[in-house]
């Protein structure tokens, strides 16, 4: 963390009587109507507003990483909202506390690599050190490798040709690419890129700073819980989880046998 | 809640080897760069794509809901993110645990009273007795009032314009507006209608139902909390805002004095 | 709520370089190593240090709200800890998010009802209202019913045992009993009084406030869910537990079939 | 994380129709009435029932613990709770969340120092080395040094005086005490051992492993915040620290001036 200065200040917002200004910018008459929540999802976090295939793209990692059904994520904000329905905010919370380091938190971590590459005098060297560094210490490589999606994740894959359609890939894909070539050579198999490998490389390239990557997991992870709530007002599966969980994970005392 | 289903099912996602498919839509063939997140968040939680216009006044509702400075909800993220940089999901949680019935909850009770009058044979006799009601009992009125943006809410009215001119006001919108007269007419002096309740109307005309409307203010305050979770990790307020609240809410007791 | 005060203040604590003191008591000298953990609870609550009848009671509640095994609870705790073992408190949060109305809030509830009959001149009439006037809007009676207890919660019998040999047993527990006799006749059938029926009318006794009940609740759970995080941590369930739940809950579309 | 086993088993709970059964004991007959709080957390964490003197000590580091007044996670906890009054469970889950790395984490930092220490042939000689490696790279040395409490923290002072008092001080405390000789001699200066490192040398020596214990510290602060939320009941501090936070962090921008 920097230093903390004596008079903090925000740069986001202000409000009066009669607008609220967001970065200087009044929300009635110059965002709202204007901007996309994509673009304005950029613009309050950066400060400035993206071009249209920065938005496309944007728009293409958060559409990806919204949803992947009954996640251990979406499984909690069920169980949380049929215990407390007074509060669907409590709900997402507990569904976005899971969104850590072992699921979403890898993009931070393959953000830090491409960064580290990217910025390196000699990046394929740099990549194959990385590759070597990981296997050698059996350190699991953030964005790379899937239990399901074998041989290649296939997000990744429309996302990084979704990347190069609109000529957006620059400093951070290209470590990407280097980093894979490097790992399929030094590990001897073909490691797949997956979801959160590309989207780190593809915000990054979008001008995302990596230590806020998560963050945009969080925003799409929010949106894809909501959707999870609203199921669970129509149609329950607090019983039928709960049961599932005590018959998955049985008593091993001796007691009330 | 709905009476618990023995075997519930989902409707919302399912994954393969080779895809996910989201409501039976391949993510990676039919929605990722087909789709804009907005248009994603409506797909995902409705089962429908939402139409330009309608994707127009979401986006719109998004935008209008996601900043307001230094929110309660803010300040918890921020002190929560700088205790705890280990987890900014943690951070961005406590923020959202903010978005309860005070703020973002009357959404859906002004929702609640829209359907109200819109399901009613004699709207304005309904939208007349709601008022009176409220005013009888001195209970707030869901989706009037502001105590700083005054006479009116610039957000409401941006809203509503750009309802009607994108030609999606319907029966929640013409509600809110006898509501509107009856209050001015039944208080004896104009109420506004703030941001919250156009945002009901607005999004109840998309067809969002009331009962998961808190859920937009979730998701677009939680890309508003990502952006402060930004800010507070180059420029720490932690320090600042614990003084401050240590000057504000002074012990009352004898020792240490 | 209260009416906001301009300038509120605190008396819980303060703290100087040499001391911390807490509603005017020295933390070092005149609490920590005097007091247990339960009689601190009350003191810091209440302001008042806590007998010995009412700290045994007090005690013997926050023993019987502590656990239930694989509660929905529990299991939000685990799967959130082992998606972000980083942040154990996330975990904790989150499961601490699920005691909610449906469960633990049901105090809150019978609580009113026990204050009502409490404050009563002819407190077995009302009793009896308050037994008819649920029957007849088939409203779930707060602190009263189990699944699978029956035909008594077992806790609950205990806890009452236990508060008539304290020589504790007060108005809020004669209330109690009034109303289980009520309820009995009125239903036609016996309804044991459960857990947190009897929790509620004992805390009560001991000078808690209804309002604040469900606090109870969230610090015995709160212990309890540590244990599971530190069972998660040695013998981890999310994959079980998962996978459990995806099976349990499938997906109903023609998708990936 | 330990390895995921295929069938995870739970060794903490089950229930019956007459009973609750915890680690084998019967709830009713074994356990309410006959631990109190404090014993019971430890018999439902470890699995064994703690000696007199053990108790004493947890009861001890959980007083010193729950209290330091308007810290960043008590504000948190009001600010949640008065913006969404209807779940008290949301106000004290955001108030866990800020029981992080950088207050209570240090925690479990400092528990596995002194295991380094406990478990080496030489232990001197290993405090010496770890107070050099921390000078050396400047890292914070966790379990030392406070802000305010100088030159000493008194809660330490007294809790590992309770400690030799109760007989119960053994290699952790030991450790803890060459670590503090070793740091006064290498930074040349006095460097006080704070709460938290006296808390995870105490606990360590009732034989609690340091991987939990940061799960005592959200026990204790569960409780303390649960009487900050008491106190926000009766007199809201809401608006008064969002106004100090808003005076303590301005906009710095140009809109609205």
């Amino acid at each position: 963390m920097s230093s903390e200065p004596e008079t903090p200040t925000t740069r986001i917002a202000t409000s009066t009587r009669d607008d609220v200004f967001i970065r200087d910018k009044s929300l009635c008459r110059e965002l709202v109507g204007k901007l996309t929540f994509t673009e304005m999802i950029v613009f309050q976090m950066l400060g400035r507003r993206p071009s249209p295939s920065e938005t496309r793209l944007v728009d293409a990692c958060l559409v990806t990483l919204m949803e992947h059904g009954m996640t251990p994520s979406a499984v909690a904000a069920r169980l949380v909202y049929s215990s407390a329905p007074e509060a669907m905010q409590a709900a997402v919370a507990a569904g976005l506390l899971g969104v850590g380091s072992r699921f979403a938190g890898t993009m931070e971590g393959c953000g830090a690599l491409l960064a580290r590459i990217a910025s390196s005098a000699h990046p394929d060297d740099e990549a194959t050190r990385i590759a070597e560094e990981h296997r050698a210490s059996r350190t699991p490589l953030a964005g790379f490798g899937h239990p399901t999606h074998k041989p290649d994740d296939p997000r990744a894959l429309r996302l990084l040709e979704l990347c190069d359609a609109e000529g957006v890939a620059g400093a951070n894909v290209g470590a990407l690419r280097r980093l894979a070539n490097a790992v399929d050579r030094i590990y001897g198999k073909h490691i797949t890129i997956n979801a959160t490998g590309a989207i780190a490389a593809v915000l990054a390239d979008c001008g995302v700073p990596y230590e806020i990557l998560r963050g945009f997991a969080l925003i799409s992870r929010c949106a894809g819980l909501v959707g999870h709530v609203r199921e669970e007002q129509q149609e329950p599966t607090l019983r039928a989880v709960w049961e599932a969980a005590e018959r998955a994970v049985p008593y091993s005392g001796q007691a009330g046998k």
